[in-house]
């Protein structure tokens, strides 16, 4: 048996066993250094290697940087006593500075480990770097602290073997499309709303890899699309490229399947936990990837000639663990059975004079029969006395004097003999022997991989941006997606534009496609339509497509015309949240303050029934001031969805204006959902009729219809409200 | 080495092994049965031991009742042709039978099982029973099939040994509250809306538990309060001894913590697969439980009683288990260590031959060195080699011949003899031996536990609930509840009502308690008051109070009277969901028709903001229309929580209906929150205030005041709506 020996300490950040992660998302540590307003903030996938670290001057977004990164972990500076305590979700939120949600598992960390220079050096001795100029973070000290506290953390937590890390990389969140937590939410990018299910979520709709690498690279894109047109292309030229050629889809297709995750292989042979099928995945990626490079030869897109010339090291490592390696080795690395008979003459030689022994034992039954004369005489094995030899009642006269008597049963008297006890021992002796050699094999060959992990996270980013792109062709061919022009002004027309994941929930052409035309004419589309018409959808459809497109997919339009966007704000429903004190109407006030203190004329604001949580009069003097706002004063590209059909009164008042609704068909019993959006104003809402559909009885409905023919008698609201 | 074989299937409903459950939850394994409208539901939780049936004839109960137990696995005869697939929460949402939600996790199993000779047959078999008579379902065909069903499947999970289960309990849920699902969810029992985190629900608020048992009975009895006076008066009871007697408290509380989860450990017993750490937890709480024996014997409730006469075979158990495991048992079975030297003769015999060869090789170097005349011969030990005798290279001259040559290092030559390794290999086998005979041995201890589980889990039961009432006494106590007088009429009065949630989120004296009065004069109270002021705190504290009086706890009051509630429905915010076509408004229509179809004079109606995500028009005649049907006709009990300030007109037409608000100071440039619910109907809301507070920027308010008064001025809604 091996010795074992706590080596590790386990937290949630930390974990590199692969049966405890989740294979398609990373398992982010973070950890966040706060300082006024300015926040650093690093993070790393032990798993994978990936080590990343920024920092900005916004604690909001940081949150939205947290939000995006779903962190395991969070380590915190704290001066508080109880230091390296483990908080875990909505735990001891006073212990939190503000603002950080308290949805995560912090931990507390001395600020010692956060201190500038102690920081510096210990990246530097990390990365063997005299500084950390090349790494882009010399000069970004919240950055670098908060690295390196956590770096410090994973020494602490990996005493024994250091975590192999990626070189240290310094990103900026200026460089992609600012989302916020609600917008991310509302726009139900990873999960949905309504129950927090996978099912229904954009990246559901989109995500047809084939690796737990290219999964995880997916989700990355989702949650950071470009601003860069020509990083925009790029991704767009490789999706065109891919679906031109379907033999070549195909063919990636194929050989994708047969790649296993590099990215944690590499990780776990690197901090010494590979056990041997870790290796033959290895081994078998390894092949694959030999393979996979002749396929790509021909190819244009710099994406996927990234995978044509293999570091020749690859492949001699895939000699060295083919022949080494038996093809299905077990989990246990001390029991033997991991290496190839021929591979190690040593160990050839052990399993020889195993073999010997066992022979002899087996011999043992017709040799004593013939000694003793005893026909029936048998040599047997139990757990708990080894092997024996049995000889029956009937017989007892017959045994020899070098007999040693162990045990009685009913019919039969159990035996040993001194040589048989000692082949005995032996042989377990040199089987121990034997696997104790195999672990230490093993180890070496481990260790020759690991010595290679970089080069192999290398060529599985490689993999993984290969993959995303696969799938994003197959979702673009399958689907009827187009290439949307990007460009730098602030168009955005769409033409027989779809809802990603509702078109796909619908029997295929069910769903009705709608244009949209914002930045050119009108800035601010003023929707109003019946309830349940379509309207929400409508909404999250537009600045689903935008994303799509900003990531550098192609969208479900048949044409599109897209101005990079800065940020895409939303608002849409609300929860109340009376632990804090917050009421739906104020969550729906704060969100609101919220777009209208950040969005300008690049943004894309999506509004859904702004004012709805308060009186009548204040709701639509609220909606109509905000709309007024972001027109005339913000001029961002928005979507007001409303049922204040008095905000139709907009459009007469300001150019930039325009109504737009969804149109349903009345018939005299009931009303037919066309799910067409089309240009002017709806004057009805048909609530009391979706009452109906939903089962009030029908006196209640019947009464509704007289309150409200009452009500309608007597007022005309909404007059008068020229902006002065 | 014990050999290991599969034994057992894991499925996330069979999971035995305690690492991968939550304490202080069940994690039950269901079974449902469909036909029609009527249904059969069995539950089990394999930890536990508990086994569970009933029937209904409504869906909708059906669907509430699986959301109580949230069970982790869901079985579900199917004619499927991928019969025994798991359904993973959300994935094919077809191959389920409609209004089953989809986010739990399927199996789909053969019909087969289900049906009814099967069913009784395995039934009766597994009991040792000629009826189901006794178990109340001998009348029940869709319960019994539903246990029939189950039972199959443990027994085709757990084929081995059969999971240890207590006898079958048919309930019936007539005899709880009933609780739909988003009522559940609404009053935030278990968890809050927002996030989902435990932190915040009204669980969090009360649970002073001590142990895991009295964890999960308590969340228990919180989701299946109780209709029938006495039971609730006898949970009372044993509150106000406990309060009444705080060295009682402390002495229980102390005792409680020394004792395990009796529950579980039974089950792990009973299915083999307890070891030696859960034996000693068993012995160590057996040993408590004989001096908590003591302490109750002066008490009067039975539910304390009930651990005043502790079954002898406890006694005998905790006695047996002392005398053979040792203090703190090793995890592992197989490794020896176990058992108590001087309890096993054969044991102790085995211990001290292997001293003696231990003994033996610690001599050799004295006796080697003297024998060779070489003082610095030592006697070492690898993993690999096992011992050796190693001679430094100077001395390699006075080697004796029967020495072999093992291995040559640098500066020393190390060898054995045939002796040496005969000794080591006795000393191995008797070791592997000697860990043999103490695994039987253990497995024998571990049998004689098992044979009283069902023991044990009444104990268990007893200890629980006594837990819980504990934990009950000590928030009544701390946070000033008062004990509510239960009537069997409609009313309804609270004096000094509080938010048992929020009150405890704030600083200690902040709440601001109020009344509340209804089923005596008013049925129906329409509350109005600002954005933010606390009307939806209001709503559900009146219900959390109604909830905790039936689960017979006190209640945050100062006085409270209430008649019982057969059912409790709530109508607060909602979410759309897109991927079901379902808008915010329709599920408000949806969730508002099921309580207009289903509410009645005994029921609790709590309603917030009905009609806002329609137009106004619409949302005012539905709002009024519900609170009409709601007051006439239904005549519930109902808090009417609402921003159409026309509702107070309501008050003048019908003499059941009162006006309440919340009110507020108002001064020049702000306004006060008093948070005091007082007679009367507000006409204002506020809701421009509310915004500033969210920081609109300035301009947008000063916009919005002024569209405000040029609404005002042009408009006057609800006139003449005296209903006819």
């Amino acid at each position: 048996l091996v010795k074992r020996e706590v080596t590790q300490v386990f937290t949630p950040g930390t974990v590199l066993d692969t049966e405890l992660l989740q294979p398609r998302r990373n398992n982010f540590l973070a950890a966040v250094l706060l300082s006024g307003n300015h926040w650093g903030l690093a993070y790393a996938d032990v798993s994978t290697g990936e080590f990343c670290t920024t920092q900005g001057s916004d604690r909001a977004e940081l949150v939205a940087e947290l939000n995006r990164l779903q962190p395991a972990e969070i380590l915190l500076p704290s001066e508080a006593p109880d230091i390296n305590r483990v908080l875990r979700p909505g735990e001891a939120k006073d212990q939190l500075p503000a603002e950080l949600p308290p949805q995560w598992c912090y931990t507390l960390r001395s600020p010692q480990d956060f201190q500038a220079a102690e920081a510096r050096q210990r990246l530097c001795q990390r990365f063997q770097v005299k500084s950390l100029e090349g790494f882009g973070c010399e000069h970004l000290p919240l950055a670098m602290r908060a690295a390196g506290g956590l770096l410090a953390y994973l020494d602490e937590t990996h005493r024994q073997q250091p975590v192999p890390l990626q070189n240290l990389s310094t990103y900026s969140i200026a460089q992609y499309l600012f989302l916020d937590p609600q917008t991310r939410r509302n726009l139900e990018l990873t999960q949905t709303v309504r129950d927090g299910s996978f099912q229904g979520s954009l990246l559901w709709a989109i995500d047809r890899t084939t690796t737990a690498m290219g999964g995880r690279l997916l989700r990355r894109w989702l949650l950071q699309p470009l601003l860069d047109i020509e990083q925009i292309t790029a991704r767009q030229d490789a999706i065109a490229e891919l679906m031109a050629n379907s033999s070549l889809r195909q063919s990636l297709h194929r050989h994708l399947q047969e790649i296993y995750d590099l990215e944690r292989l590499a990780g776990r042979a690197g901090s010494g936990t590979a056990n041997a099928r870790d290796l033959a995945a290895l081994r078998d990626s390894f092949r694959t990837l030999v393979s996979l490079a002749t396929v790509v030869t021909a190819t244009q897109s710099p994406y996927l000639q990234a995978l044509a010339h293999l570091p020749p090291v690859i492949e001699q490592l895939a000699d060295t663990l083919s022949a080494a390696l038996v093809d299905q080795p077990p989990i246990s690395l001390t029991e033997g059975g991991l290496l190839r008979p021929g591979a190690y003459p040593e160990l050839d030689q052990q399993r020889q004079q195993i073999e010997q022994d066992q022979q002899w034992i087996l011999n043992l039954e017709a040799q004593e029969r013939e000694r003793t004369g005893i026909p029936t005489l048998k040599v047997g094995y139990t757990k708990v006395f080894g092997y024996y030899l049995s000889v029956s009642r009937a017989k007892l006269n017959q045994v020899p004097d070098d007999y040693i008597r162990k045990q009685t049963l009913t019919n039969e008297e159990r035996f040993i003999t001194a040589e048989l006890k000692e082949r005995e021992a032996r042989l377990l002796a040199a089987q121990s022997h034997l696997f104790e050699l195999e672990y230490q094999y093993f180890v070496q060959l481990r260790e020759q991989v690991a010595a290679q992990a970089s080069t192999i996270r290398e060529i599985a980013a490689a993999v993984a941006a290969v993959d995303a792109l696969l799938g994003l062709a197959e979702v673009a061919l399958y689907q009827g997606y187009c290439r949307p022009q990007m460009t730098r002004d602030r168009q955005l027309q769409i033409r027989g534009g779809r809802h990603p994941v509702v078109e796909q929930m619908l029997p295929a052409g069910f769903f009705v496609p709608n244009d949209t035309e914002l930045g050119t004419s009108a800035d601010l589309m003023v929707l109003t339509g019946p309830n349940a018409s379509g309207k929400s959808c409508y909404l999250r459809q537009v600045g689903l497509i935008q994303l799509l497109a900003q990531m550098g997919s192609y969208v479900p339009a048949t044409s599109a015309t897209l101005g990079v966007c800065d940020r895409i704000f939303t608002r849409v429903g609300a929860v109340d949240d009376l632990a804090t004190g917050q009421s739906t109407f104020m969550v729906e006030m704060n969100e609101t303050a919220n777009i209208l203190n950040h969005a300008g004329d690049r943004s894309l604001v999506l509004l859904d029934e702004i004012g709805r949580g308060t009186a009548t009069f204040d709701g639509l003097a609220i909606a109509w001031s905000v709309a007024e706002y972001l027109a005339t004063t913000l001029k961002s590209r928005t979507i007001f969805a409303t049922h204040y059909h008095e905000l139709n009164q907009l459009a007469t008042l300001l150019p930039n204006v325009a109504n737009y609704q969804v149109v349903v068909k009345e018939l005299p019993d009931e009303i037919i959902f066309l799910h067409q959006v089309k240009p002017g104003g709806a004057d009805r809402s048909y609530g009391i009729e979706a009452g109906r559909l939903a089962g009030l009885p029908p006196v209640v409905i019947q009464r509704a219809r007289e309150v409200m023919r009452q009500i309608e008698k007597h007022s005309k609201i909404a007059v008068g409200l020229r902006k002065s």
